[in-house]
């Protein structure tokens, strides 16, 4: 947003329109297969994209990782393409392909030029319903995702750190458990886990077809009718309830030390309300709070912490409300050199609570409102990133009216609203405090440093 | 055992025989029951009980509380016993009745005259197999296990203190869940939930019947014969797997307040590891660990802080190794007035590291290993505790091999053992710390101190 303010200057944005026009067309094909277009005509290419409503949340006890194992799984062989196939068809066709997975979904993506969305109907639906797991590839696989996990989380101690505060944020409720997995329970992952996953979630009444680009939506639904329409709806979807929070009484710390840490920091998360259909107003007013507390140098704390008492290198403040349940507020100090992880928490305590005192200045809400309406007519410029929050949104319990309400309810938030959601936010009985650190310099025989505090 | 030690006199303990000679027969019936019989012919009265191997960390996901609600229904009806006949049976054959749920069991009990023996069997058997549940019996009785709940746990700050203490404990194990239920989910239990428990887990083949009094293995076993023997076994018995804890790799540190505690504590908990099949050595290190840090006012930690530096009102160490997994190892100091939980927590630390750096005093370890020989005299006295020891200990994974050995593992454990296992339990990163806590006094507005520390 800073590169956008210097390009466009203060003055300029004002005269944004307050929404962003996006030609998004939805509908639902018989089957129950939800479908979202969205045009955008000024290239010849489209994002062809399968979002099911299934995510590592959605697991059994005991085989986390295999909503992500399963998507390694669906490059492999299917009834009529050979293992690895589909891929080596997008590329042959000039287009890329790949896929992700989340808490609260996982999905399929394919850009490639508008010609060839029929292929890619095709290809997709096949491995939807026609699936075929080889003992082998799961062997090979598993190898894979293991590897993956390594890198991503084994190799880095942030990773590491952030994985053992959502477990210690989470008492009851499955978003605890890592997306990639725990690595003592990916390594028993078998195909019977993977079959099981993918014909209880895979089906098209669990499915949210997106196509995004140089498309027209009659196009899209008599294609969608072909290819997915004729896919039958699973009976026997379950619905979709996790096990939820129990009351949470009690702040929590946590210390993680790593002989790896580079730069020690402090973060601080605390449960919060997720964006609810046709309820999404406490979700508005925490994004602007975090927004006005912690988003970029003009924010509240990097203003105070980090250019007026400079005890901070970085400071921000962080929230994301499209989640299926609880999600988390989420404060991080990373303290400046010579300043200690105990003064820099107690500096961001501080700094939270002058603003609780102080309110919202009526500018900096104005400044930040114009910065959303202009991001949204960036967004708006990608027609992938259009797409991208529809699935993201429809995939969590929302609907279609809700995205769109979204930016409305946003420049409706007031400073009443966000010092309310604030202040019932902050429940240090719903937070989780974490110390990112160096080992302790060794000072004494080990034994007597492992009880040390 | 300060009651024992004066009446009989150090000397007179040596002297003690080893091991406690209990009269325990076991078997197996031909359907998988296990059956345990300890003799004690003192007195015409018999005490029968049916183990079942399943507890709260068996339930499925989103119900818990659901295997002690179970454990309430089946004192309702069945197909041949009216809703609360049993019990009423019982009663008027001058015997006393119960059950307990545990993480890894629930046991029902009857102890009564051993001429009655059958006649309890009888009623057991029945409703081992023929519980009716009516959906009157289930609301009511759903209000009874809430307001046990409201009891037990929501009138406690130490027990909402320990459940959350435990959740934080468990990351992805079931033991973090409390065994009466998580309030939000026992409001939703029904007549379904409770009969998938009873159908999945009450066999024969997943019992074990405990018969302790004055009765011989011979007529026991006829009689179980008869009426336990003729059920089948539940051939699509889970096997018995429940979600083991990922690496803990963070210290953990939490704070409890609440208006009503009126001691506050400090206590740390260790994830432990529990007595498994033919492997107990490490376990009989941290149960000896525990009698000489923290058992009774000759301990370690009692002699240091709270009759040397008088800086504890109480402090104990604390380890129960019979568990079907994970177990903790745990430490708690209550401070002098005027000792704030900061230094209380710093002495226990210190404490600890003296004794880590001193070792174990070989005479410590030898009059504790005469208490509990002495101990294990003691419990001789009531056959009812052996029946107890063999039902916890089968239903935790142990034989009773295992129940045998145990004795004579810890008469066996060094001053080396117990300093090893120290070394290894102590590993902070395992550890929750918790502070239970009165509110803090209001000196700023409400909504500034949500977020102090």
């Amino acid at each position: 947003m800073q590169r956008l303010l210097k390009l466009a200057g203060a003055i300029a944005l004002v005269a944004l329109p307050l929404k962003a026009q996006e030609m998004v067309t939805d509908f639902t094909l018989d089957n129950g297969m939800q479908v979202v277009v969205v045009e955008d005509h000024r290239a010849p290419v489209v994002m062809h994209m399968v979002w099911y409503k299934a995510g590592s949340a959605d697991e059994k006890p005991g085989v986390s990782g295999i909503a992500h194992f399963l998507e390694h799984l669906m490059f492999k062989g299917t009834e009529n393409l050979e293992s690895g196939e589909f891929s080596k068809v997008v590329t042959a066709n000039g287009g890329r392909d790949n896929a992700f997975t989340s808490f609260d979904y996982t999905a399929y993506h394919q850009r490639i030029a508008s010609d060839r969305l029929e292929l890619m109907m095709q290809m997709e639906s096949e491995r939807m319903v026609n699936l075929r797991i080889l003992e082998s590839d799961v062997l090979t696989e598993r190898d894979v995702i293991i590897e993956e996990r390594n890198q991503r989380t084994e190799n880095s101690p942030g990773a590491l750190f952030h994985e053992q505060r959502n477990a210690a944020q989470y008492m009851n409720h499955r978003y605890g458990v890592p997306i990639i997995g725990w690595r003592h329970e990916m390594e028993t992952l078998d195909k019977q886990d993977a079959l099981d996953f993918y014909e209880t979630f895979y089906a098209p009444n669990n499915a949210i077809l997106v196509v995004a680009g140089d498309v027209n939506p009659d196009e899209v639904k008599a294609l969608a009718e072909t290819h997915y329409g004729v896919i039958p709806a699973n009976p026997d979807l379950p619905e979709r309830l996790r096990t939820q929070e129990p009351p949470q009484l009690s702040a929590r710390r946590m210390e993680f030390r790593d002989a790896r840490v580079a730069q020690e920091y402090v973060t601080r998360s605390y449960l919060a309300p997720e964006r609810d259909p046709g309820d999404q107003k406490e979700a508005a007013a925490l994004t602007m709070l975090a927004q006005v507390l912690g988003s970029g140098p003009n924010s509240v704390l990097a203003e105070k912490l980090q250019f007026g008492t400079e005890q901070a290198v970085y400071v921000s403040a962080f929230y994301s409300g499209v989640s299926l349940d609880d999600t988390t507020f989420g404060l991080v100090i990373v303290p400046s050199q010579g300043v200690s992880l105990g003064d820099a928490e107690a500096a961001l305590d501080g700094a939270v609570q002058d603003f609780l005192r102080d309110g919202v200045e009526p500018e900096h809400l104005e400044r930040i409102k114009m910065q959303l309406r202009a991001e949204q007519i960036y967004a708006r410029d990608s027609a992938d990133s259009v797409g991208n929050r529809y699935g993201r949104a429809l995939t969590s319990g929302l609907t279609v009216d809700d995205v769109r309400a979204w930016p409305d309810l946003l420049q409706a938030v007031t400073e009443e609203d966000i010092f309310a959601a604030a202040e019932r936010v902050f429940d240090v009985n719903k937070s989780v405090t974490g110390w990112l650190m160096r080992p302790k310099a060794p000072e004494a025989p080990a034994a007597q440093e492992e009880v040390k505090q």
